[in-house]
């Protein structure tokens, strides 16, 4: 079965946050439990993780999705974090969901929008 | 110690490719041990990883790093090929070795390039 190009394009979503909330940016758990809850409500097909604390707060965390991953990083002294998701919309579209992911992790670390671009890729 | 939020700010390259190459694109196997020799060799420091192999063919790779990551997903029947590396200039410009890891990896697959984005973010 050969997909139309088209077909595979998704939604990328970058940006750079500002948040306040110190304690959820110093280690990933807080996130992992609420990602993880929202990748089970949106039907979402988790193949494989990465989470990492830094020794001197912050983390790292990439969740891959069949449909393809999302990334985070914090630095908690900055208040600072890099986020980005990108699904694909190989079987069905996908964007609606990926702005979901994108605006609750916003929400989560009741964070400002300092840098945004979508790129439909 | 604070660091200013330019100092934090990396360069993010987004593209989608077209590939021939593809038993390369098939199975993650190749790439792993290409982009583990790379990332040796730029001194990079690998944090966690995900491969999963599709049972139809293709793959997802994410590399984290403590700098940041790379992400690749493949579709060997459209040889097709998205991949995304952002690395942070937190301690050091990364600008160089981001490009590194984007052009090496086109070169890997003997790929051409379809859609390219490349963000200061």
């Amino acid at each position: 079965m050969i997909f139309p190009a088209k077909q595979i394009e998704g939604l990328h979503i970058i940006a750079n946050l500002n948040s306040s909330s110190t304690e959820l940016l110093k280690r990933c758990e807080y996130y992992k439990t609420f990602i993880d809850q929202l990748i089970h409500e949106l039907r979402l097909n988790k193949i494989g993780e990465v989470y990492h604390n830094f020794e001197n707060g912050g983390f790292t965390a990439v969740v891959c999705l069949s449909e393809s991953h999302l990334s985070i990083h914090t630095w908690p002294e900055r208040n600072y974090v890099t986020f980005d998701v990108f699904l694909s919309n190989f079987l069905k579209d996908n964007s609606e969901i990926t702005h979901r992911l994108y605006t609750e992790t916003v929400a989560f670390f009741s964070a400002s929008v300092i840098y945004e671009k979508l790129l439909t890729r």
